[in-house]
């Protein structure tokens, strides 16, 4: 009945994600090369993340809408570096209705062009502005090496995309969704990522400056988990997005772009998961609570389900996702290391003692095995099932910051750097160029992730150019 | 500041529709012919619909996921009638990442061989079903004529899949979910919809029976609002969805699709709309009511905008989707004109009468001028407010249910049904076959749009043949 273990992650970190993913049923391979099916329990888990990331753009003023999936091939050439960028990874449409079309069209990979074609007729005037819009959609990008979740030709996203009459309110604009993401990724999914700014070779096709959040993933390496974008006058130019000012003039607007995709959803795994399999954070997990009914015959079932259904009624009520999984056929034991594996917070076990004694036993998934597990009352079960979820959300963000911090070695010396980079985040004075950052990606393979926006001030000598520094940056081997 | 007036739904209907849709900012024409872009006032109608329908899939059990977008152009050939009735549709990929594909993807026209070939994987026995699942996304189908909402390349749906032990399971599901369309219909976007089985010449490609819900738009054609297929066996012979039975023995599945897509927009559309533009029902409008303050100067505006603003607030606490309307430099009656284009179902006035004393305006959108105009008391605004929404919803019903069995005519011979079917559709027992419907669609251009589930009882002789028929059908010319 049992199914073999899976690998643990000090044997196996790579192995350990690719069957997890599988096992748990979020998603599985699709019969095209680097597509995924995301399977319902994994978009249940989207949607839950959809739903809290929805919530704050309409709070900060955004609406969704949708553009369409097919881009005439010419758009993309219009901004040189958003071409050059892109190009390499599409996938093309040369026949429609049986017929060669006369000019390709590309699945879309991102749309700054086709949004920027359209700000360019919807904007007239400064009255316009800003125009403010999101959509919920997929991309497609012809990767080679692909990951469930991390890297597929096609994987689910939002994208942002902004008009704005001045640089100062593009930048805010770029800087309050990194700050969205943040708080999205800290106080919903408990990943304590770094917001910071790209280097000039990190950056976007066709961005100014580029901001992003990482994270440090449960093997040390780093997972950009959200990007935003200071467009600049780019697209605006290369798509003539003109308004006419309050000053009388025509101006090219300012525009961003901002998204987060389904790589969140490998973060999640990889800096919560444990050699069980996963665990997911409270206000994130499709189920919060697992109800697990243990009985030997019929007496026993039919009381033991009474009380479970009664339970059910009561953290329903109050607000909380709860299964039941009344299965036949298959052990109490076997349940247990199912819902462990796919991450469920809390079990609650029901037994005849239990419907004797009036108690429930409360299993936290994030503390295996008798420390997690107590006896409580049934009396309450709500409030003391709803107090354990937000301390299991604690926890779990506690426990990463924990790993995060111990993992981010300070460094000024190359070969302190490399043995960072072993372990996990590399932080340094730095003031090298694009070439220098080429280098030590080919002798290291770590990128230089981000400058943080949380600077210690001052200044510092550059560990490999020696060079005065005004800001550290941070380095890591990523996905 | 005016802008010209919509030509009448009496003098052309098509074009009313066309300027409408553009005018009241739902959707635009994207760069690629037959493209759309949903702007976001249609968008936020559609999540309303996709809310209220995904409500409803949940409770009868089922699950979203995600299944890819492109798919192996052989999957299609595997079902010789679905792939008869959409290769002329298809969009094919034949490049990715500037390599010619060895096998070219079609772009998702509809996801049945995508998705079998996924459940032939996930289902081993008679435990793993029913399999019931369902996806939000968008399809391309090559189209020549298109319209948007009614018929664009790329359009935004769910499509639900599922997969049984039994035809009778299947069947069960195929009527349920066609329910659920008919109760979405009616209650949410009060279209009183016709529910019937399709003849064999309208059927879905590769199903054995599909139903539908047919709706009457306001120039008494018919618009297919919704299908649900039962597929027997076809797909899953095709896929080789096969199950251990109870039995022990390997069976094939027996599986379903059924589908609503933007298309309800038109609908919605073109059922409710009048001469000044669109009236939303009040259930799915994005906004249920718009408060347009009305001063002179500033003095006025301070006492009216401070009235506005605890109206507002009044009413977001009973959980009515409120706009206020504060633009500068626009006059109300300007105001007022764009929120009846946009189909608003209530406006509420704010001036420095009403400031004075304890009144407000109200004026109902279904009720042009005068006649839906009243005066009502500041107390109470957000309970008279919301019985008047749900008088609305329930005018809109009643009215559209008025105009469509005005416009159905029981009909005995081909003539009384040439002139029903200029009028709006024509009711005849019917025991015709395909060659029939074909001459008839020929000769008139109307088609059989459904066998109605509710039935007279009762024989008569079919209207062309003169054959004794068992049940009447539906005949209609058709978007």
């Amino acid at each position: 009945m049992s199914e073999p273990k899976l690998p643990t992650r000090a044997e196996d970190f790579n192995e350990w994600y690719n069957q997890l993913v599988i096992r748990a049923e979020l998603a599985d391979y699709a019969p095209v090369r680097g597509c995924m099916i995301v399977r319902p329990y994994g978009w249940a888990l989207w949607e839950n993340i959809q739903a809290s990331l929805d919530r704050r753009f309409k709070a900060t003023g955004h609406l969704n809408a949708a553009f369409p999936l097919l881009i005439p091939k010419s758009f993309l050439e219009r901004e040189a570096s958003h071409v050059e960028g892109f190009s390499p990874e599409l996938a093309v449409v040369t026949i429609g209705g049986n017929k060669e079309l006369e000019e390709p069209l590309v699945v879309r990979p991102t749309s700054e062009t086709v949004i920027g074609h359209a700000y360019a007729k919807w904007i007239q005037s400064y009255r316009d502005l800003p125009v403010l819009i999101n959509q919920w959609c997929s991309v497609v990008r012809w990767e080679l090496r692909t990951k469930l979740f991390l890297r597929t030709l096609e994987f689910f996203w939002q994208e942002g995309h902004t008009a704005h009459a001045t640089f100062a309110e593009a930048e805010e604009e770029t800087r309050r969704m990194l700050d969205v993401y943040a708080d999205f990724a800290m106080n919903e999914a408990a990943l304590p990522v770094i917001p910071g700014i790209k280097s000039e070779s990190e950056r976007f096709a066709g961005a100014d400056r580029t901001y992003s959040i990482e994270a440090m993933m449960g093997d040390g390496k780093a997972l950009q988990s959200g990007t935003s974008h200071n467009l600049g006058q780019n697209f605006a130019k290369a798509f003539d997005i003109q308004f006419l000012d309050r000053d009388g003039e025509r101006k090219f607007c300012w525009t961003t772009s901002w998204g987060l995709s389904t790589r969140i959803v490998g973060a999640i795994i990889m800096v919560h998961g444990d050699d069980q399999g996963l665990i997911l954070p409270p206000r994130l997990a499709p189920f919060q609570a697992v109800i697990v009914p243990i009985h030997k015959n019929d007496d026993e079932r039919a009381q033991v389900m009474e009380v479970v259904a009664g339970a059910q009624r009561e953290l329903a009520a109050a607000g909380i996702r709860v299964k039941v999984d009344a299965r036949d056929g298959l052990t109490p034991g076997f349940k247990f290391n199912d819902w462990e594996m796919r991450g469920v917070p809390l079990r609650i076990e029901v037994g005849p003692k239990d419907v004797a004694k009036r108690t429930v036993a409360l299993a936290r998934r994030d503390r295996p095995g008798k420390e997690g597990k107590t006896l409580v009352s049934r009396d309450g079960l709500a409030a003391v099932a709803s107090a354990t979820l937000d301390d299991i959300q604690a926890a779990l963000l506690a426990k990463a910051t924990a790993f995060r911090d111990a993992n981010i070695r300070d460094v000024a010396t190359y070969d302190a750097f490399k043995e960072a980079i072993e372990i996990g985040f590399a932080r340094a004075w730095w003031a090298g160029d694009a070439a220098l950052e080429q280098r030590i990606k080919e002798e290291t393979k770590a990128t230089l992730r981000c400058i943080p926006l949380d600077q210690p001030g001052g200044t510092g000598p550059c560990f490999m150019t020696g060079r005065p520094a005004a800001t550290q940056a941070i380095f890591a081997r990523a996905y």
